[in-house]
């Protein structure tokens, strides 16, 4: 597919500067573009890399001087990543997926598909299911009993969605995404070391071995509007109650949410985050990478953590947390500082005890 | 389904107060309880929800005033924990699979399914696999060569089961359960800079750069009765023998087990729990979610440890462990406060040499 | 199958003493093997437990006194691990699955396969996918849109491969593995407080709250030759060029390799570890369990990093690092140590606090 760079200045709503019919056919990296792509230089950085390839055009900051640059066209993007998500929306050629039914599909003749709804190869589609109108449903997908997904949404293939799961509008899944997986919730007969720990924080008294008994899950999984699930990520039922993730949250590959986790608006959790069950999470909360939430819990809008912070105890909103346990990030970042020099402070202080021994001075 | 008081109290053998022909159709929390619903109201805290609600009847704690909270008949439940499981496993309404064998399922001549046995739609099942009677196989399933599986099994949808592998009875796999990997074991022609490093705690040598050379599994996995995988967990093969998860244990969703990993019986692996190869665990072991084992160590009977823990070497019995490197509880307790002043300590020891210095005493 | 010691001795070019004509059916521990298996006993430490089985061949170390063992054929393996791979691949009795195509395969027509190429039951092959001679892609799998996969590659079950990635010969991929996701990257259309934290570490500034819009993945992964993805890893696809993965590089279980990483040649990533966006990371990097790397940064060649490390920064080559943030072992174990001392060492500079203050000098 090719584009004048005016129809590309023109979709993403910036200026554009030199020859606008000039036509590129993909984007590319300014030091790898060649004479029929876009190079994205946004940043001079990027845009020294220029000079080893051979880009004609770029999208490039609001007062580059891309003539000095060698190229003849250029789109004037304010906000880079901003610029980046029209650009690669326009330019996705996406997964290939035929549209209609593929005949290797097993749909229950109860499920209802809406208007334009595409199913791929060996999909299931169990009874009751309703799956809204222009839903892709990818290869090997597996939709359970009563399931109901909204207009628009695209599964990758081999997604899971157990029984009566309920997610609204322009839900994306990435492959092997598991939605309503049963919650792991166990319980002793008697009272167990596990429980004696939490409660004396350390102490397992004096409770005895046992076998664990399920708590099965009667509660299914309720999704907002416009939310992503990574690759093999997986969201827990919830045990008498949906566990209920807000409209809008982005979940990356691996992402483990447990059960009777509620989730606010907006909230982004980073590749192999997990949230034990029964966390009450606000808006707009970031977790990074591998954040790893206690359970019975709540984190309060806004809150953000780094990379690897295992948060052991309530955040409170707009709360920037770091390391394990989690504390403020200002905080952790003199705690790093003070570890490596403790080794050092180790010396310093046999040496005062030393000193203040000479001067006679009992202790 | 519509349930009385009276077969529900039977049922988990407690007592009933109240209007026992009262009749109610599902369970729910007490603040969104309806007339229909029997409130789960096992405790005080949650009691107090129930005026926000219209529950009639509930469940409660043994000597709850429950007329006092407008309830018409009650269930006295002395172990909430307890009382939940048997009313979930009770009202708990399955993920609808059919029962019988699905047409689309492709299932080796030479398979041999016990009687009852159910199989969801493209499943496939291999030569000489082996099925008890009354397990449940789930759509898109995967049953290897010569597997053998338990009666009663409930698979969710996309598990798999590689060849070889040998599971006890009320096996629980969740979707995406993934047992009988190949191992993950390399080695290099000569001794590589990761071996040495192991052995020096941090250095090198002067080994050179190489590529690693596969150590096939030739063993596969043994897995005991009443045991749950969770959701895209993944379970290795052993390297000469089978690694082996004793009758009971029970795994969360993306726990992963490495080849020759042995454990007893009763243990329990919270979310994203990772242990590494031929680690030995006794029985009873509970590990928090997102715990890290090194390979080549044991975990005494009854060992705990927090969430996020990384254990780094052997874990006598009973042991409850916390942190990075995991330490006793009680320890990690003591020196995460004191990091926590950590840096005031920094300027007390400043201070004090300085005090020192002016004294005259050479430290 | 049956193996004479000689035939293996040979295989594997080491050298027999004893009964060269003896035979042996499988390779086992020294303390459950057989007449008919191949104890392993590489070292003394194993070779003492052949007294509890019955084993009549071994396979020992070059100066074992084997006759007082009680043995009556062995191979003599100069290092351990190395003879293991050979056996292994030598006595590995595979997945079973026929060759040939599985009529219940749906393969698009444009799909080009080379000679030999197997397909297992219900695995799909889209439009353009084009398969090197000789390769095995197992039950259940998904090749996209335009693929391009080597000779002899072994896929597993449930191996999903998105439109366009492209992977070099001999490539393994255990059950799950997912390549060539959509990748993981959002912005908002002012700066958010996230990008405020990372500027100032630690503070959201006044960024308002706001919704997640999508960066779409217009690059896929390219992968080298003789990689191997384990269980339910998961590689996603580049923005604008493609993700990369060297050639020999090893992905354990769970292992999360984010976009536009690039990795150079026979790197090591154990089970769990995450690799976040844009990560350029050199050859022969082993990165232990649950390791995770910000985004952004560059791992020199041949850098180790032990189990659960958190990489927040740039790595030279060589490195040996560990501990969260992930600093030289050597210090770390020095910080380790001093942590421990910790709550002693709040007690002596509290004495010494005491001490110095009734010398009457104002620190």
């Amino acid at each position: 597919m090719t584009y004048t760079i005016e129809e590309i200045a023109r979709a993403l709503g910036f200026e554009v500067q030199g020859d606008a019919a000039l036509t590129v056919s993909r984007a590319a990296e300014p030091g790898s573009a060649g004479p029929d792509d876009l190079a994205l230089a946004m940043s001079p950085r990027y845009a020294e890399e220029l000079g080893k390839g051979n880009a004609r055009a770029a999208m490039v900051w609001p007062d580059a001087d891309w003539q000095a640059m060698g190229l003849k066209a250029v789109i004037l993007a304010p906000r880079p990543r901003m610029a980046m998500s029209g650009l690669t929306r326009m330019m996705d050629r996406g997964q290939g997926q035929s549209t209609g039914i593929h005949p290797s599909a097993v749909i229950d003749p109860s499920a209802e598909l809406g208007e334009g709804v595409s199913v791929g190869p060996l999909a299931v589609i169990s009874a009751g299911a309703r799956i809204g109108a222009g839903s892709v449903i990818g290869p090997h997908c597996f939709i359970g009993w009563d399931v109901v997904l909204g207009e628009n949404a695209v599964l990758r293939e081999m997604v899971s969605i157990g029984a009566r799961v309920r997610i609204g509008d322009r839900f994306m899944a990435q492959p092997g995404a598991r939605i309503g997986n049963d919650g792991f919730s166990y319980v002793t007969p008697e009272v167990s070391g596990a429980e004696n720990v939490r409660k004396t924080m350390g102490d397992q008294g004096d409770a005895k071995a046992q076998s664990w008994v399920r708590i099965h899950s009667l509660g299914a999984v309720r999704i907002g509007d416009d939310v992503e699930v990574g690759a093999n990520a997986t969201i827990d039922n919830g045990t008498i109650r949906d566990t209920v993730i807000g409209d809008g949250c982005k979940l990356d590959n691996l992402v483990h949410v447990g059960h009777n986790v509620r989730t606010g608006r907006d909230c982004l959790f980073a590749g192999q985050t997990g949230i034990s069950g029964s966390v009450e999470i606000g808006n707009n909360v970031v977790l990074g990478g591998q954040t790893g939430v206690v359970d019975n819990i709540f984190i309060g809008d806004g809150a953000i953590s780094a990379g690897g912070t295992k948060i052991l105890s309530n955040v409170p909103a707009g709360r920037v947390l770091m390391g394990y346990p989690g504390v403020k990030m200002e905080t952790q970042t003199e705690i790093y500082k003070a570890q490596r020099r403790l080794p050092r402070l180790m010396k310093d202080i046999a040496a005062l005890k030393k000193a203040v021994s000479k001067l006679g001075v009992s202790e």
